[in-house]
């Protein structure tokens, strides 16, 4: 049986187990709505560090190391990490496994991320490579406000469609065999460009991959979303929550507008003026799934989500030289 | 049987093929020692686009495309495309994905980063989840200075042990059945960090990266280095290859110096004084692979080749915080 269906999709053999997860956030998300989920909650946004490159890369090994010490497990004992975040080079990650010494692979979909390494983490699982892995992924909002957008010292008015990048850390310890939410089936993205331009409007920006992708998951699988309880986009925010389901209507025909939610939504009190459109950043993913959701599912309240985390690959040189900014989203199924 | 073996290495059960390859070079590559096997030649290192970033997307496109034409087949014929690149945000490779309309994973290991799309490919074809699928990485002298050190319209004095960025990009288009080279093992690596902070010396930051995974490859498959009638690293350059020659005598006994050589070291004429201690760049490994020793072992010159692709995860912010470069290297084999 080929393990390819379709054109974007793949069906595990033996699905891979979540067998457990850990997230580290920044003292605004852990005020938030979803606060009592998150593991490690630093009341200080540099978490003791002289840097706030230090503290998300101490938050990225804060998630990872919680997610080994919750079934007992050391790093030596996972044969992969596969890890990514927003930094340049993606130093974050690059030290983080300089810490954790587990054999990395590097991955980069900007807030896409952390469903590339659980896609790329099942894979190995499921090609037999190895019975454990690490996937991880984090963002900070002064790092990546500063390296993407303007230092927040400057106090840079925002726009409505500004989304609020997470401060926070997230990892999954994926099992070949165990107990916990099986992953089913991935879809790969493909990179789209709807002509956004806009780095202060992302949610607009990447809603038409997302809406790419949960075509292609439905097509491919003959799935329909209300097979779903929960179908959760990483970081679209209000702006883009709003566009996917209309795009989904007019495009496929198909309604999401039941069972359709966005992390970049449910992580802050949307009443702040200061988040604008939502949450974003690896993090905000990472944090939601694998505090909130993971939650959800081992209590029984969900048992089988559709993750679709989206990632705008905006750079600021592309952008300075007059580019739209690519998007791509990557999409599992999760089934308790 | 396991295909995960001693402490870092994975042996394919039915070892994926590289059916076919492209590259694509600036002119200074194409004047140098290795000219004659490489596909594309500009003769132009904007090669007719209005910006180097612009130029180098060109490039990694032609050796894509180069790679699909050389067995007439289309992008839509892939499974899943592979690629990363030193840019910011991986966005060469991101608009090179939106181009080719294959379903992406973003990766990036620096200049490891092609041996890591061939790693992760593998794994896909033997684990079951495709039957093609394209890796591909890149670089632009131009590009890549003025993000990682000066803008060279700065005409900055250079140190010998500076290595000089190749203008370049290389494809291996991957199948589970078919003739051609076959990678047999692969060895992922750990990030090291020996506490070298000099991003003019980047082969001996390396060194210890390409000694840690060899070492493990050693280790895991019992293999000796004379197994081979090639062992050639990524770039480590002439510095860090006479490091790397010493360091496995020292730490683990083992002689490199019969059979060990440079992708760096090959592919300019080192006694022009501008190359230094030779290339680098994610297009150094890919060129010089892709287009000299894939026609090599075609030939049948060469039969069993270890790869190792280096990189140095280099950060400019983190080193003017006062960082170490973390590295790391990536190992696979190819035997026709």
């Amino acid at each position: 049986m080929t393990k390819h269906i379709g054109k974007q999709t793949v069906q595990f053999a033996v699905p891979p187990v979540i067998l457990s997860t850990g997230t580290a956030v920044g003292p605004y998300e852990a005020a938030g709505p979803l606060g009592d989920y998150f593991d490690t909650k630093h009341v200080d946004p540099l978490a003791g560090a002289a840097s706030f490159e230090k503290a998300e890369r101490q938050m990225l090994l804060d998630a990872c190391l919680t997610a080994l010490h919750k079934i007992n497990a050391t790093p030596a004992q996972m044969q992969f990490l596969l890890a990514g975040d927003l930094l340049n080079q993606i130093i974050t990650s690059g030290f983080a496994a300089l810490e954790l010494t587990i054999p990395f692979f590097g991955i980069y979909g900007a807030c896409s991320t952390a469903v590339e390494g659980l896609t790329l983490g099942s894979m190995i699982l499921d090609g037999g490579f190895g019975e454990r892995v690490l996937a991880a992924t984090s963002s900070h909002n002064s790092t990546a406000e500063r390296q993407f957008r303007y230092p927040t010292e400057y106090g840079t008015q925002r726009k409505p469609s500004s989304q609020w990048t997470v401060t926070g850390a997230g990892a999954a310890l994926l099992g070949s065999s165990g107990l916990g939410p099986r992953i089913t089936y991935a879809t790969v993205g493909k990179v789209v460009d709807m002509a956004c331009n806009d780095p202060l409007n992302l949610g607009a920006a990447m809603a038409p991959a997302a809406v790419d992708t949960l075509s292609a998951h439905f097509n491919d699988t003959g799935l329909q979303p209300l097979d779903y309880d929960l179908i959760l986009t990483g970081d679209l925010g209000k702006v883009g929550h709003e566009l996917a389901i209309q795009w989904m209507k007019d495009t496929q025909g198909l309604d999401l507008s039941k069972n359709y939610q966005d992390c970049g939504m449910l992580i802050y009190d949307l009443d702040d003026p200061r988040v604008g459109s939502g949450g974003s950043g690896c993090g905000c993913f990472a944090s939601v799934v694998y505090g909130y959701v993971y939650q959800q599912l081992l209590r029984g309240n969900l048992k089988k989500v559709l993750l679709v985390a989206t990632g705008a690959m905006h750079s600021p040189l592309s952008c300075q030289q007059g580019e739209n900014i690519p998007c791509v989203a990557q999409a599992i199924s999760l089934e308790m």
